[in-house]
């Protein structure tokens, strides 16, 4: 069998903020670990929830409603359609689950919009 | 905005091992935690590949080609189809995630079948 798949270390080669690796596939699924720092681009997606799990660090994710901020074995499930800002002043490490086909930035490409990414696959 | 969902302060609600709380929906799968102990039955997803991060403590996964042991931030997905049997000789707090229909015993129901159990709903 395959060995497990250790979030920290995956998280550990990762040194960009905002630069997804997806570490394993679950169905049509992608997840995803992704170092956060700052204020992330304003989007949303209109076909998909997404799925936030803090790892580790202090992550807030801003809506035209309010904000929630979530810290180590905290998630929130932002629904289809809702407009928000992934903000990290501190940093954070972050599990992201997701159809495989959701772009980062949503409806909102930008500077900081990235490419699928899986871990083992070489640098581009 | 609702508030984060703190899965160590969800399990702290929960006394019996294998009885798994829905505690937040992406799409149309279900976020679960479970506590681990012991043996679990020997089981497959015929339709939907299952994903199991562990929380707290370790848990082993065994297959017919072999085991994986997971601790803290580690993870796992079972493809679609492969039987597999959970085991947790010290217990573990487990995150797992799969489509909403999906039952914990697979196609072996047995007398650890668990009912779906959203967490919030009051207790049958």
């Amino acid at each position: 069998m395959s060995d497990p798949i250790d979030l920290a270390g995956v998280l550990a080669t990762v040194t960009a903020p905002w630069t997804p690796r997806t570490v394993a596939l679950l169905n049509d699924y992608d997840v995803r670990v992704v170092r956060t720092q700052g204020e992330f681009t304003w989007h949303s997606h209109p076909d998909t929830d997404e799925l936030f799990l803090v790892l580790a660090g202090s992550l807030t994710i801003r809506t035209e409603d309010g904000e929630t901020t979530l810290g180590p074995g905290q998630l929130h499930v932002v629904p289809r359609g809702v407009r928000h800002q992934p903000y990290s002043a501190e940093g954070a490490e972050v599990l992201l689950i997701e159809p495989s086909a959701t772009v980062n930035t949503g409806d909102t490409p930008s500077h900081l919009t990235a490419e699928r990414r899986l871990v083992g696959e070489p640098q581009t």
